[in-house]
């Protein structure tokens, strides 16, 4: 068994929504971590019998890593990935890759001249019905993909939230964290390059001044299109299209409802959600542990979607993928994940010990930014955006 | 009770679609019809006891006649409006209104002229649980309308077809036959007016060549956005999201699949096609006599539709509107409606013997039409359409 010694540099959010992951997958040794906490650093050292550091070159510098997990805020991501590049270190780096193309081309060139691998994600895009749903695509049995439709309402603006996640200039927001998801994902069905975008975003909440909501046409080269659509103010839950199964793969109870609103009524100041969202993050008072042995999950996923193709439409759901064909409708099943988000030290370990170029490397993940960026360009400017080359001129947001 | 004479231009597919309500509204009287079809004619002679002309001028020079509903096909709608309103005859005409922005306004000119009322329909934005969540909207009670997802996947394109309902330039397609629909009701629970689209249409099967898809963002003048997304060539059916209840309010079954491209398989070419559908129509040999007591139907829709107001989502259902509030969620039941789509004959008999001015009039489904063609041309001309008013330029397509 090909193991990885990873080095974690962020033990806020994103690590824990990967915690259970390194737990349960036994080709992964944490083996050091950095964050300014000095309550998440503790924790990690007690866990994992590991020196966790206050900054990332003291992490990078240890000698027994294989690679390194940015997970610090978005904004950081590109000064942590060249640090990790400068010391040889393969980059794993969480969605959304940076905040702007210069920053990404920085940490291709980076990776490249250190040659290390730079993969980005957890994104969903690595969840197993997708990555499925594209083979079968790929299979050509039914024809050329032609429309995708994907939509998602959730609550997500009114989860506890740190205040730079509340202003798009510094990644906040739900083009940075949501849309990129859901851009990947299209982009890996439709097959083809994106050639142009129209969006709308909304941003209606005065209290809470970013992006909560959007819609965008997405072309590709190929003639397909694509309809993207994300509520994060949502009251609806479209949870409820994908049988209860929510986005961690976790199934819910149809009954709860107002739960995100209800707790955030009780908070009485941006400083105390910011607390709010700490104790419950690593390290913090009411962490609530992730446990080793995960419960029977299915997969992950990120709403509702459909690829409709010449001759079927392809339904990648949390337990399997429905497919709609000219003559019969039948559900392929997929196995419970016995690791959740496995896919990501799949492919991290292909890289790393395989040197297999990695399907979610920087030139990908930074085509995802690009679409990201040109969707807010687009509501702002009223008009399609080119995607691709100079002529879209969308280097700066 | 108030009743009204109508005569009956057309005994085709809208007709037929329409008889269900004229015969268990007993607020109407069928009172003559015009047909090119022979056999169409006999079996209104002998069904109703009334007389059936060849022509319309016939129909019209009646004079037991209050209303003529107008249920030709689709590029003949503007010349029979001009020659009931030249006869003093009140409008009903089907959806699309016209082809053209100059037909509509010859329609509007015409009626006014005459002193008759005019009236577009049935449309789907007719229906009870549209109208009841635009009630709830103007309440107030849940803020401004911020969002608007409107879907629908259906086997349109693969029901059979005359010609000239696969040729656009002679109104074929979607964009003339179904986003009238989702334009009607998305406008009408918009509460503002719209002032640009985008669109992409899909033409992807050579041998039925028009639309059978769109996909559109719709913007209107109080900041809201809506997306409109239609698959006429789907697979997936998203009655699966209202409850296996049909566009007609009728139960379905989930295990019935494929139905419409079976049957078209079967079809060796077009003129066979339009026999087939000729013979499933009124008049034709393989017609299903409607039911003077239709079965217990749950309300008309067209697709799962969510409107997103600041404080609560609204979802109407064929059976109740699901109110999704910051605190709860709760089911407004709607009873099964005693007549289907007795909310147009609401509307007829306010007009002609309240002269109350419709909700649906000429200048309203003008605005529909609008729209529409708009939709072809931002698809075509790959950019934003502005919506009202000279500016535009969308008077042909």
């Amino acid at each position: 068994m090909e193991t990885i010694r990873l080095g974690i540099a962020g033990l806020g959010r994103a690590f824990s929504l990967m915690l259970p992951t390194f737990l349960a997958d036994a080709r992964v040794q944490l083996v050091a971590a950095c964050d300014p906490r000095e309550t998440a650093r503790a924790q990690f050292e007690a866990d994992f019998d590991a020196p966790a550091f206050k900054d990332i070159e003291a992490l990078a510098r240890r000698p027994d890593i294989d690679a390194i997990y940015i997970a610090s805020p978005h904004q950081f991501h590109a000064a942590h990935a060249r640090i990790a590049a400068s010391h040889g270190r393969h980059v794993l780096v969480e969605k959304p890759m940076a905040l702007s193309l210069d920053e990404c081309d920085d940490m291709i060139d980076a990776c490249r001249e250190a040659k290390v691998h730079l993969i980005v994600g957890h994104c969903h895009s690595f969840d197993t019905p997708y990555l499925r749903t594209r083979e079968l695509i790929a299979s050509g049995a039914f024809g050329d993909v032609k429309m995708i439709h994907a939509l998602n309402y959730t609550d997500y603006l009114y989860r506890p939230r740190r205040p730079e996640e509340l202003r798009t200039e510094e990644g906040g927001g739900a083009v940075f964290s949501q849309a990129a998801h859901q851009v990947d994902i299209v982009r890996m069905l439709a097959g083809s390059r994106a050639t142009r975008i129209r969006a709308a975003v909304g941003n209606w909440d005065a209290a809470r001044r970013t992006e909560g909501a959007y819609t965008a046409t997405l072309w590709f080269e190929n003639g397909a299109f694509a309809t993207l659509s994300y509520n994060g103010y949502a009251h609806f839950d479209s949870d409820e299209w994908t049988g209860w199964i929510g986005e961690m793969g976790q199934t819910r109870s149809a009954d709860e409802y107002g739960v995100a609103r209800r707790k955030l009524s009780q908070v009485a100041s941006g400083e105390e959600e910011a607390r709010l969202k700490a104790a419950g993050t690593y390290g913090g008072n009411a962490y609530t542990p992730a446990s080793k042995a995960p419960d029977a999950r299915r997969h992950q996923h990120f709403g509702p979607l459909i690829v409709s193709c010449e001759r079927g439409d392809l339904r990648p759901m949390p337990d399997g993928i429905v497919v709609y064909g000219d003559e019969r409708r039948e559900r392929i099943s997929l196995e419970a994940p016995a690791v959740p988000r496995a896919e990501v030290i799949d492919e991290l370990i292909a890289a790393v010990h395989g040197d297999t170029a990695p399907l979610h490397d920087g030139i990908w993940a930074r085509g995802t930014l690009e679409i990201c960026l040109a969707m807010l360009r687009s509501s702002a400017e009223q008009r399609d955006v080119l995607i691709g080359g100079e002529t879209t001129n969308t280097k700066e947001y």
